[in-house]
């Protein structure tokens, strides 16, 4: 048994941050004020969460921040013409449709009418190919880059690594995967998955194992190889009646059991998700400073 | 040893082309005829067999078929304008430009010229995209899928499969890992390359091994698990003065002596390669059906 480092995604957050902050005060003075906008369909309370904070953040930053909250009802016209509206708005750089909408609505024609210039989610079929061609003017997931972040910030050699993702969502699974076998990070990458067979043994080969399959406490202690690096993308409310809220949160891995088997691992809150907020504020950066040239 | 099952590319890929035969006829009755154009710049000599291979299958089919040989001087704006012409001709259903092209030429712009809908090679951004997010509408790129059509016909089961690819180019490695990993075949899939540790230990764990490196007889006997399935990617150039030519064709693995292990092997040639214009020829056909209605 050893100590791990535990990956603080909450003090590598507020590092990249500080980085956007200063950014911004650069780009402040060039005259550029950079833009998010974040819309929300209907009242989902999660989303009213998350959509919350990415406002707070940017106000934090100094970002022109845009807010807005449809009705359930909205139709998907009314919600393309959102999308284009803001697509004409030269004050927002970034654009974000929270997920999931309404069924009503169709995701992937949103999706694909916000321009693939301020797509900061990197959802967009133009962003989707830029990370499979390796070409960094695209903008990555937010998820999956901040997993990458926390590993280059924690000096965690990815290079020739055995890396095994265990997910092949858009969101994490598949754009984790390119990214760790991408030639600026070298990993041996396995994808698994639900249908996988022997998903312990597969994940008991791994360096650096990444969970994001969103089944709590999926990932047990003879699932990881001692003095790997677990990075828990999951987070799953789980009924708690010993908490005031009813439930708490936990990741796809068994924290307890798999901690003291591991090298560094990332806890489930305060690892990879406030990572997330973090670099969508990078990727919004990004999109300012390449519409601001 | 087992006499394994030699995965007889030219064999299904006779029988691909005789269904594309078969659906050509039915096209043409509705007053269609898939039409596919193929640009050459330069004389490379290889480039020059596989052109005059394409539309020798091209004519075989009852395809119109367009051949545009270049000058290597012919500029960038000289060859956007052809393939700008290509997109608007109506009876041009595909169009491929020949890789690799003069090196003055900015090949990934001249990917992006091409009406996606016209793309039958599958490298432009757009069918890049559509290959991450499964939606069947996009092309597929040749060669990976003509390895998938090799499995399927061959009944090689890929759910829950180990597979393994080594290479991660844009043309074969990584379209063909995210094919594999799709919800249609479920595979796990591994993605190694040159920068990977343990090669041969990491390849002895599939049950589906595909060798897509462009190294002469890598893979070898002792990275392979007995009773696997290998497909070989590679057709390399080696100098063998036996042979009136003053070369012999190899694939990545070391035929004679991986085989006798395996439960399936291509041969190369023979392999792969046949599969690769038939799968262009469906994807022709594909887009005259998707341009047709």
């Amino acid at each position: 048994m050893n100590t791990p480092k535990i990956l603080d995604g909450k003090a590598v957050a507020a590092a990249v941050l500080d980085e956007c902050r200063a950014e911004t005060a650069e780009l402040l003075a060039k005259g550029i004020q950079p833009g998010l906008a974040v819309v929300l369909v209907g009242a989902d309370p999660a989303s009213q969460v998350y959509v919350g904070s990415k406002a707070r953040t940017c106000a934090e930053l100094g970002f022109h921040s845009v807010k807005i909250e449809l009705p359930a009802e909205t139709t998907q016209e009314e919600l393309l013409q959102v999308v284009k509206d803001l697509n004409a708005d030269p004050k927002v750089h970034g654009i974000l449709v929270q997920s999931p909408p309404p069924k009503h609505i169709d995701e992937e024609a949103i999706i694909r009418a916000i321009d693939p210039r301020k797509d900061v989610d990197g959802f967009h079929p133009e962003n989707v190919a830029k990370l499979v061609l390796e070409d960094p003017t695209g903008f990555v997931p937010c998820t999956p880059a901040g997993c990458m972040k926390l590993l280059e910030v924690s000096g965690i050699d990815t290079n020739g690594a055995e890396a095994v993702v265990i997910g092949r969502s858009m969101i994490v699974g598949k754009p984790m995967a390119l990214l760790l076998v991408a030639k600026n990070s070298n990993a041996t990458v396995t994808i698994a998955h639900s249908r996988s067979k022997d998903l312990p043994g597969i994940c008991r080969r791994a360096d650096i194992l990444i969970a994001a399959v969103g089944r709590p406490e999926m990932v047990k202690a003879d699932w990881v190889k001692p003095g790997a690096v677990v990075i828990d993308v999951g987070i799953n409310r789980v009924e708690d009646s010993s908490k005031k809220s009813g439930y708490r949160l936990t990741g796809d891995v068994a924290y307890s059991e798999v901690a003291p088997l591991t090298s560094a691992i990332t806890p489930v809150p305060g690892g990879v998700g406030p990572m997330t907020i973090a670099m969508l504020m990078k990727n919004t950066l990004q999109a300012a400073r390449q519409f601001g040239v």
